[in-house]
Order: structure tokens, then C-alpha cells, then sequence
């Protein structure tokens, strides 16, 4: 974490602001958050954000603290304090301190938080392995929420690494491709791109609908279907996608190579088309 | 939360304490928990609370910063330090500050927090409703871990009170019986005491071990099967078991009575037996 981090309304040194030993997002989960990613000392698709985080917190009945321009504002404050312009950027909201138990205050007084960090060098091309340990539990709403949760995919990863693979794909409780363990997936079959419904236990993620309206305004056929891994295998291609690392090829599946195993030409014209709408 | 509570080894004052804001718990649902009650300013079942937290450290590879000793004296001093005798406590785990990502430091500073509260009155007897909004996750093995992650149930539970009921009863993927929203299920068939095997999706919990082990001491049959809600239906008797509540009768299911809408008599004698062995 950086020196300076925002909490609640104020910029603050990082090594004294104060979480509350209290706060439900520590002890129940209670909490959404967004990764996003600044170029320039500003953060290009906010909104789209902001959008995704007010959705979630609605359905959670979850107060969002700030108003969006006070958000912003605490973005690019953040960004300056730290002498950051390409960053990533991580907003947190929880409920906040409440009483003992499982049922919430009724007035809430939530947490914001909001640090930046240098923007991670791009990682390589992905060779993944199906996670067999956990799955994805598309009965559940959270799926399709960005909660704290992330302890199914932080086993999920552990196990790829075990195994020699630098991610892991998630299957949901069908058995069907869901996500990688911070990243969406996408397909390539011929001249069609496509990827697994929202109901399959996936994460409405913002780079993964800037890839499905880039395709459209490339005239590609882009579909969301669900996908078996006899999909993934006999494809021509395959990505991950995410808002720090963009479109990232995956090349290989428990060994086996995706496509020949170099990247898809399709990708290098959405890396493209995404650029163009991430980069503001 | 109580005036004084016991952080990283020391006991200080709630408002005081700070927990880092790049916790891993926090930002990541990275961490355990357990709540255990106090009777008489002792924890007489603090040895099964910790072999069931180190148990499940073990799996996430998460490092017990204090040994069993000292949490034992955490235990005592906390319930002290606030005139407490008879309460709950609640025990924290967490990985502590890492960098950014989902990838933990080789060399985690976990935290490690308790607090004491006043002991909750005992519950009335629980009208429950099946959860539809969500369901437990029998394919993760974090669905028999007490991780933080406690959202799924807190959807269930204010499903249930919407509906007018007080407590909720999760479905795994399966569409089988799993638990409540904080406790775990029992139906009671003639002489026999059933309850759904942790390969459901349930939390090994330690009133339920307890009850497994008072039913074998009264000569009662008690098996693990996984249950429909149709066994709920026509049962004789149901109730649910949580460390603080111990068991608590379970009387109607989505407005239908249990049983006749009486509590079991076994459950009296169930109830003497699991008090023996709690009660310390």
C-alpha cells in the first residue's frame, strides 16, 4: 500500500489510518470492491465502476458513503498525494461497525476506502488449470457481485501454482467455465468471440463488457454462452480479460495448447478497440 | 464491541485499536473466526473452538500467531477486563497486511483478535423459511470452514425475515438441507437424531458434535444423511444448534409446523446432555 490512502472522506498516512476492529467487512465479509485502473492521473471508466459498485450495493442494501463526485475527487487526490498517474486504483466499501451477530445495523455507517499502487507490469500469457478443489456457486447472487470474498479464488490459484500453471479456471457448480481466478475468459471460434453468461456464476466485469461492445463495433460476432472445457480445447483462441491487465492471451489449458499456442490475431485488434475506450 | 478487547497479544481499548487498513481479512474475506460462550469467565470448550480454527488454518495454510496457552489467557483477561462472566467471544483469524492481490506474502503478520459481549437471551423457538435467494456451496471446501464469509447467510436470514419467519434454512447446490443462517440442522425421525454430513456444505459445528455425541449417550440412534426438505416436513421434531444458543427448537418450516408445533421431548433431554458437556 502507498504511503497516502483516502478513508472516509480524507486523505490520510497509510501507516496511521485506523479500520475498526468492528467493522463487518473484516469480520462477516460484508463489503464490495472495484480495482480500476488510472491512466494518466485519472481513472478512464469510473462510471463504469460506479455503476457496477451502486447495482451491488443496492442489491445488498448497502449505503455508498460518497457521492460519485466526491469519489473522483478523491481518486485523482489519491493519484497526486502519492505522485502516481498510471496506477491501480482499489475502492473498498463495507458496512461498517456494527453489533455482534449476523444482522446489521439499521443505520449503517460504512467504511470507504480508497488506495493506489503502481500499475503492475503486464503478466505474461496465461497457461491455466482447471481448479479442482473449489467451484464456482452460480445459486448464488454473490457470484455476480465483487464482494471481498475472494478466498475460493485464492484457492483456486494456489492450486494452479502447485501445479505449474500461472492461473486456474473456475468451474461453476454445473461444471461449466466460469472465470479465471481474477479475470474473466473469453473464446474464439472462428470469427465468433464468446464467453459465459452472467448466470453461470460470472462477474459482470467492466473490461469483459468493453471486449463485447469492441467486438460489435469490429463486426465481430460476440455471443455469451455457456461454455463446456471441451469448448476451451477445441478452440482457435482464448483471453482473460481484466481492468489492470486488459486482454491477456491464454494459451494452454492443463497442458494442452489453445489454438497453437500463440496468441489469436483477433486479439491484437480488441486489445486495440479496448485501449481506445479504457484509455479515456 | 466491549470497552477492552485483545489484538495481536495485548489488551487494549476498542476505540483505540486499529486494524491495518491493507488487511487481508478486510479486502480478501482472507481470514477465520469462531464464537465460543463463556461460562463462569472460562471457555469450557476452547479446546474444540481451536482444534476446529487450527484445523481449517492448516487447509488455508494460515499461520496461528499465538499458541493455544495464550489464547486461553486472551480468553480469561478479555472477560475480565470487562466484568463478564457469562458471554460470547469472538475469536478472529486473520492473514494481516499484504501487498496488493490476491496472492499472499510468503511471510504473513496475521491478526489475531478477540472480543467479549454481553451473552445474547436465549431465542425463542425458530419459525424458519427456505432460503430461494441463495444457496451453500457443497462444492467449495470453504462451505465447512468458518471464514468470514458470511454474506450468503445474511442474505438468507433477511430473505426469511421479510417473509415473516426468523430464521432461513439454506439448500446446497443440490437442493438439499445444509444449515440455518448461524447454526446447523437436526431432524429428530421416531428415536433417531439425523443431520445433514459435512459433504453438504456444512460447518462442522461444535454443538453439533456435542449433540452427536449426548444423542450416543442416551442410547439414541443419530446418523449424518443428507435430508430433503420433504424429511422436514413429516418430521416428528427439528431444532437447530449453535454455540450460543445451544439447541433451539425448530417448529415450523415455511409456515408449516413441525412435529405438531410443540418442541420434541427428546429435545429436553438432548438439551441436559449437551449442557453436561458445555457448561464446563
Amino acid at each position: 500500500m502507498t504511503a497516502r490512502i483516502w478513508l472516509n472522506g480524507r486523505l490520510v498516512e497509510a501507516g496511521m489510518a485506523r479500520i475498526d476492529p468492528g467493522d463487518r467487512g473484516l469480520l462477516l465479509g460484508d463489503g464490495l470492491f472495484e480495482t480500476m485502473r488510472a491512466v494518466g492521473g485519472r481513472v478512464p471508466l469510473l462510471a463504469r465502476h460506479l455503476a457496477r459498485l451502486h447495482d451491488a450495493a443496492a442489491l445488498l442494501d448497502l449505503p455508498v458513503p460518497a457521492r460519485d463526485g466526491a469519489i473522483e475527487g478523491a481518486c485523482v487526490g489519491v493519484l497526486e498525494a502519492n505522485g502516481l498517474r498510471e496506477a491501480a486504483l482499489r475502492l473498498t466499501l463495507t458496512r461498517g461497525p456494527g453489533p455482534r451477530g449476523l444482522l446489521p445495523p439499521a443505520e449503517p455507517t460504512p467504511t470507504l476506502l480508497l488506495a493506489a499502487f503502481p500499475l503492475p507490469a503486464l503478466p505474461p500469457a496465461a497457461r491455466a488449470r482447471v481448479a479442482h478443489l473449489t467451484r464456482r456457486n452460480e445459486h448464488s447472487p454473490l457470484s455476480r457481485l465483487k464482494t471481498v470474498a475472494y478466498l475460493d479464488n485464492l484457492l483456486a490459484l494456489k492450486e494452479a501454482r502447485a501445479k505449474g500453471a500461472d492461473e486456474a479456471l473456475l468451474l461453476n457448480t454445473a461444471g461449466r467455465l466460469a472465470c479465471a481466478s481474477t479475470a474473466n475468459l473469453f473464446v474464439i471460434e472462428g470469427a465468433c468471440v464468446l464467453t459465459p453468461p452472467l448466470a453461470e456464476g460470472v462477474l459482470p466485469g467492466v473490461t469483459r463488457a468493453l471486449v463485447i461492445e469492441s467486438a460489435a463495433d469490429l463486426g465481430l460476432a460476440c455471443r455469451e454462452r455457456p461454455l463446456l472445457q471441451a469448448d476451451l480445447a477445441r478452440a482457435d483462441g482464448a483471453f482473460l480479460t481484466s481492468s489492470l491487465a486488459g486482454l491477456r492471451p491464454l494459451l494452454a489449458i492443463d497442458g494442452q495448447t489453445i489454438g497453437g499456442g500463440t496468441p489469436h490475431p483477433l486479439l491484437e485488434k480488441l486489445t486495440a478497440a479496448w485501449h481506445a475506450r479504457a484509455d479515456g
